[in-house]
């Protein structure tokens, strides 16, 4: 158990999160890419790996904001998270990242009662608080609203057994929920460090 | 951390569990519906979204009787759990149940070595202790015998490539394992909250 | 909460977690062969259920001399971890095992993706110490480099779809990844049970 305390600076903070959210956000897309379940539409966007350049900015700046946002909020975690527990609500976030490009060909019902579970488990496991549930429920409405509206501009587009929700796919929200839940307390995770 | 402890009274205690497993009955039995793992073979019997009306009664009743008899019977819990880690519990049984609807086609080894590893994961988290044990491999044993009476009675079938165990899938069992670990401590879980 | 500490002797704590890797060895292993992920190729070798009599025996003999290792190098361990801890993180590397045998067809990156998500949540559940890092480091080169040992000389093979790493599965490593990193305290995990 860590007995010292390291704190980093707000600065180096963000940056920390930064990385770790670009570099989820590339595993957890190209997973969708090499499954078919997104495609990136427009010829003339450079790519990082398997994503459109804008992507994992779009990602990376979200969470880091999100994050930001839930410690400036002062809304009492319901449990006090290290950052060897944020590797682990980030490991289990890309892991359900993997687990939607299972979900090509699977009833919506089957997927989104999965999805849905896994993410109530990743949400009550990480910070069963008020403060987080109301993050991650953010997060399950306004990730899945501004990816419709990627598909809408023809930027990229959902297979067509993976679109059922308004062009994006019906296990987007829960994703999107489980991603909010752990952003919730991530800044803090990372900032200090110790018992 | 909840410092506050609040607690229900013996009535509400039931009808919160009753609607717990109301709820998780409902969505685990139709992700097996819409997998095709089960279909109701009735036509003259009302269903509540896709499961036939007897249903999730029959199991709400069973997890409530279950987790009275489990808090009656005062052997100790090894571990000590809140509210919080009910919803982590019951998502992950729920999550278990949406498994099992992917495991269609998959040969009877891989589905029961898999969904009885979480199982065992699930019991061992939610309460490594022999009572919670004991309850568990009761279910294991009385659920899928009170399938197969089910199933012999004609009112619903497993599928064909799901069927291997009397008619029902050879993974239920274990499914039953993890719904009865959980089951074992959910009354004092929703009963008294706090730290 | 156990309040009594029983410990076993050196040569029961070798026997017990030598039991336990031998028996989840053929249990992942069994559905690594009913799935066509590897197939036995030598004719003559009596087997043991679905595997080679040689393969549970160097699995068992690796994790007991990995787990001794480490418990004698003295590395500081970030969480003590109890027989019920070992239960869950054991459950939980089948459990993986298991998931790697529904990987067939799956594109490397989401097998590698989930499987390797996977695995940093195991390992950083389990002892997020620099230690247990290093053993799981240690296991996710020697493993693979031993099978890959084996796959040429002929006496097992991967599926055409699952040996795009040298001939071996290229979501091996992630695997004895997560079994290295839950050997790392595997040992006094069973010696010494207790709160």
């Amino acid at each position: 158990m860590g007995t010292d305390v390291r704190t980093l600076g707000q600065g180096a903070t963000a940056l920390v999160i930064a990385a770790i959210a670009f570099g989820a956000g590339l595993l957890g897309d190209a997973s969708h890419v090499a499954a078919g379940t997104t495609n990136y539409e427009w010829d003339g966007v450079p790519t990082i790996w398997r994503s459109g350049i804008w992507f994992p900015f779009v990602l990376s700046g979200s969470v880091v904001l999100a994050a930001w946002l839930s410690e400036r909020s002062g809304s009492p975690p319901a449990r006090r998270r290290s950052r060897a527990d944020a590797a682990t609500g980030v490991a289990a976030v890309v892991a359900l990242y993997a687990v939607t490009a299972l979900m090509r060909g699977e009833p919506a019902t089957v997927s989104v009662v999965l999805v849905g579970a896994l993410a109530v488990v990743i949400w009550s496991w990480w910070d069963p608080s008020p403060g987080a549930l109301a993050l991650a429920c953010g997060a399950a409405v306004l990730g899945p609203l501004f990816e419709i509206g990627v598909v809408e501009l023809g930027a990229s587009s959902y297979a067509d057994d993976s679109d059922g929700l308004g062009g994006v796919a019906p296990w987007l929200p829960c994703l999107y929920f489980a991603a909010g839940a752990v952003a919730s307390r991530l800044w803090s995770a990372v900032q200090r460090d110790g018992a």
